[in-house]
């Protein structure tokens, strides 16, 4: 069944505008948008708002790149955070990712991408040139680049070496090994080679 | 990598919204809205209008309850369909779907589902009582009930053939039968078995 001939052109242009995002076929955008139809009209003008404020009202964070709701984000102006370490993050994602851990005290980065020749990312459409400026205004003692295991983010991690590794600077990536609940035996050939040349101590 | 902790309320009330939609999980939902952040706030905006649009202009007909753009939809307002022809469908998407075939030159009544108890879904939901005033008030020689062949679908075709068996009208449903290019050895044997039992002179 094709979805030509919608009896409404308002439905068609909602399957449409549904179907524009990644991997929402028209099929799907269909369903989603009947489901929408079924609803309280109260709740759908909330869908559709919240996804109008998403442009006009989001910031990002003036110091990190994040995404915010204020001019500095919640990271950044938290008093507790320690400022002299900064984590390079490709976006957002990662970002809520290390969050998520607890592990990490430090502020962020956020390069918005990797450099990708393939996709036509160069290092002038990543935010490289203000986190050089921080670096260089001094108050930053260690630059954690945690990017990507890829070809695209060992190449970004090798241009933000050099860059930054004319400054008084530690710069460190995340350890590489095997991952907690792995079995060896299904991990790939690099990582375990890696992971014995880097062994560490045995701690109980 | 569970996504508590988003950065910004907009981007968590955006995600909730489409996470709210069926099939839609809460990664994909994020997923659908940074790809809407990173897009042209016009886009954006158009996006979330047609959203609002969709319960505020959108209008039901008021023949054969169908969605439509006007207050009567392109098919009843069109002379050259066959208004003594009513095919009574369970809901919109079973009305684009036999408009498709280009073989129906009649009109359409639509139910807004079938009866199925399970889900609380009774006669009284049901857009069964206009029907019935549309038999009555004449005009309509042939009622085709083309609805699911599942048990609610016939449970819904029962109740209606009671309702509308009174009246001087032809009621007929769908032809049952082995599909167009299925396989018989494939066709489920209470298919196969109508099928025979409801053969056809064969046509060259």
């Amino acid at each position: 069944m094709s979805y030509s001939g919608y009896p409404s052109k308002l439905l068609e242009n909602a399957v449409n505008e549904f179907a524009s995002l990644p991997g929402i076929g028209r099929k799907t955008a269909f369903r989603l948008v009947m489901n929408l139809l079924k609803r309280d009209p109260e709740e759908v003008r909330r869908f559709g708002e919240c996804v109008i404020r998403l442009h006009g009202d989001i910031h990002y964070c003036n110091i990190c790149h994040s995404i915010s709701d204020s001019e500095t984000c919640s990271i950044c102006s938290d008093e507790k955070r320690d400022r002299t370490l900064v984590c390079v993050v490709e976006n957002i994602q990662d970002v809520m990712a290390i969050e998520n851990t607890r592990q990490y005290r430090g502020v962020y980065h956020v390069l918005g991408g990797i450099i990708s020749p393939v996709d036509g990312v160069g290092p002038s459409d990543l935010k490289i040139d203000t986190l050089e400026e921080k670096v260089k205004n001094g108050g930053v003692s260690e630059v954690i680049l945690a990017l990507s295991t890829t070809m695209e983010g060992d190449t970004t991690n090798f241009y933000l070496y050099r860059r930054l590794n004319k400054y008084n600077i530690f710069l460190t990536t995340l350890a590489r090994g095997v991952a907690i609940g792995d079995e060896l035996e299904y991990t790939d050939e690099i990582t375990l080679g890696r992971a014995i040349n880097n062994r560490n101590p045995y701690q109980q």
